[in-house]
């Protein structure tokens, strides 16, 4: 079927949502964990988190400025602080719940159920229960002219990992970690490994490697 | 284990590369076709496609000016319009391949086995072996500064989409067209659906939807 311009504006306001951010494919599953200066924790899921680079290591987000997280893009911008705790799949129904409107003077950690965590580094919360998670100083932020949405950009300044994850060329299998993955507004997902690739050349096919990164004897 | 700033920044290039792409978890795999003004097509998987707002219908993405996709980059920037096609598991292969430095006057397309498909609504070519694909146009594009990568946002201006896949309330099921997700630089992943979730309330606990959308019965 082919959707045009003018059916995207016609569509009903919720169902749109639900089409237009089904576009974007499989998204990281992240709750991000920010406190005001009166140390007040917030507790956020969020499916806009991407790379932005390696180095330095730099994280975006995109923030409706009307939205629930709005309460974590204030403690962002007061304290330049937050972190960002990948979701597992055993506790995406806490992950979730965190999307409810709860009260500013509410915590969604002890709504929930999830568990504040903190080092010497970053004044922000992070979610003990998350296997992998790091904290971020703001490194930029942006309102968007074309639809006043706010996009963040942290600085990777720590991470905890599970360190059987991390394989020996820097690839972590957050498979492993049980990571999962949003779509549309409130589909998660397992992932199921296809394959990892060696880097492509114009010169052979495309070769699998194994988790850990060689090449496997199959493919070669 | 705990990696800091400067366990990093002292990584050896390849290595960090592998793991900072891994922390940003699940992302939607894509193919983005481009067209110059000589009618030379180009094809670039890209990992990084974000949600950027409903109304309109935008999506960003994030360009390494000096990496293989620059040849889409300069297209972009020269015609204001490309089309982003989701990678589904029967294409990963050839998808990956396009991430190969093949010269700019050699096609993605026919070096890697995928068929060009073109709309009267974009001069952008399509993949026709996609089963998700939308047609954009330039909405805005700027440097960050914290890196020199660019940051594209364009405009949805047309769907293509198998019908069954879009549900009753306007989710679509990308797990029933079998897309791909990819981790870290070059790992490929189907999705496996846990659960899709009702609107979060502060009142009750998290309910299971059906994947059309109403709640199930064994949840309510």
């Amino acid at each position: 079927m082919k959707v045009t311009s003018s059916d995207l504006e016609g569509m009903e306001k919720r169902y749109r949502a639900r089409f237009v951010n089904s576009l974007s494919g499989y998204k990281s599953a992240n709750l991000v964990g920010t406190v005001n200066g009166d140390e007040q924790t917030n507790l956020a899921i969020v499916s806009s988190a991407f790379h932005v680079g390696a180095d330095p290591a730099l994280l975006g987000m995109i923030f409706r400025p009307a939205s629930v997280p709005r309460h974590s893009l204030e403690n962002i911008l007061q304290t330049g602080s937050f972190t960002v705790n990948q979701v597992h799949s055993q506790m995406v129904e806490q992950a979730h719940q965190t999307s409810a409107r709860y009260e500013r003077a509410e915590s969604e950690f002890s709504a929930v159920g999830l568990t504040p965590e903190y080092s010497n580094k970053v004044m922000a919360p992070y979610v003990k229960e998350s296997r992998l998670k790091m904290g971020l100083t703001l490194a930029s932020h942006q309102t968007i002219d074309l639809n006043q949405t706010v996009l963040v950009i942290g600085r990777i300044i720590e991470v905890f990992v599970a360190e059987e994850a991390v394989q020996a060329d820097g690839y972590i299998d957050i498979g492993s970690l049980e990571a999962v993955s949003i779509t549309g507004l409130d589909s998660y997902h397992a992932g199921e490994r296809i394959s990892r690739f060696s880097y492509a050349k114009t010169s052979r096919p495309v070769r699998s490697l194994t988790v850990s990164g060689s090449e496997s004897d199959e493919a070669s």
